[in-house]
């Protein structure tokens, strides 16, 4: 582990606009992508724009999962924080790669709170 | 503009760590940061940890703020995800800066949603 938190910043091309401007399917995608990716949910909003475009964030115990879609564009941008090793991001990036049948899908790792020694030694936590 | 989405990966380092502690100064920072940036607020959502932490999200209509802290560190995490041009996320970020009393700031800009030209000319849009 090099920081406290790890962020996957994923970009999901080539959707189903049909399925990127469903709120009920989209907040059920976010909610299993949650899920199987072993964390623990919190709370849910999700929010259906008009003409078109859901925004969700998924709250979980280990951070959180952010979605924002185009369906204009076949696009979704989606964001999952997540601290420790209990939740697993690749699981939650897969499953949601294939539910919102996205042919085109990459992400962006990376280290969050990389916590000068200075700091931890100070804490006595060992576990950076 | 270079994508859909702006996406700003901040890092506040020695931090007050009773503030980073209190649920409801969280909560107001939060707020303030979103509205003196020019987000609209669509829903909030914070949790208090045991023993210490706070994880936030105000889902703003441009998108997301999201906040996670450790006090034992002096430390939070906050992410800023806009779209469109009305929302300043360099006012969020020099308020959240004053207001955590953070000695040392940073923070990734990333460019979200990058569409292929072909994806643009179908919509007929050429905002990019």
């Amino acid at each position: 582990v090099t920081g406290l938190g790890q962020h996957f910043l994923i970009e999901y091309h080539g959707c189903n606009p049909e399925i990127l401007d469903n709120l009920d399917l989209v907040k059920d995608i976010m909610i299993s992508a949650a899920k199987y990716s072993g964390a623990t949910i919190l709370n849910t909003f999700l929010h259906k724009f008009s003409p078109q475009g859901v925004s969700g964030v998924v709250v979980i115990a280990e951070s959180h999962l952010a979605i924002h879609t185009w369906p204009e564009y076949k696009y979704a941008a989606v964001d999952i924080f997540t601290c420790g090793t209990n939740v697993d991001p690749w699981v939650a990036f897969n499953i949601m790669k294939e539910r919102l049948q996205s042919t085109e899908a990459s992400t962006r790792e990376i280290s969050r709170g990389k916590i000068p020694y200075q700091e931890i030694k100070k804490t006595g936590q060992g576990f950076l």
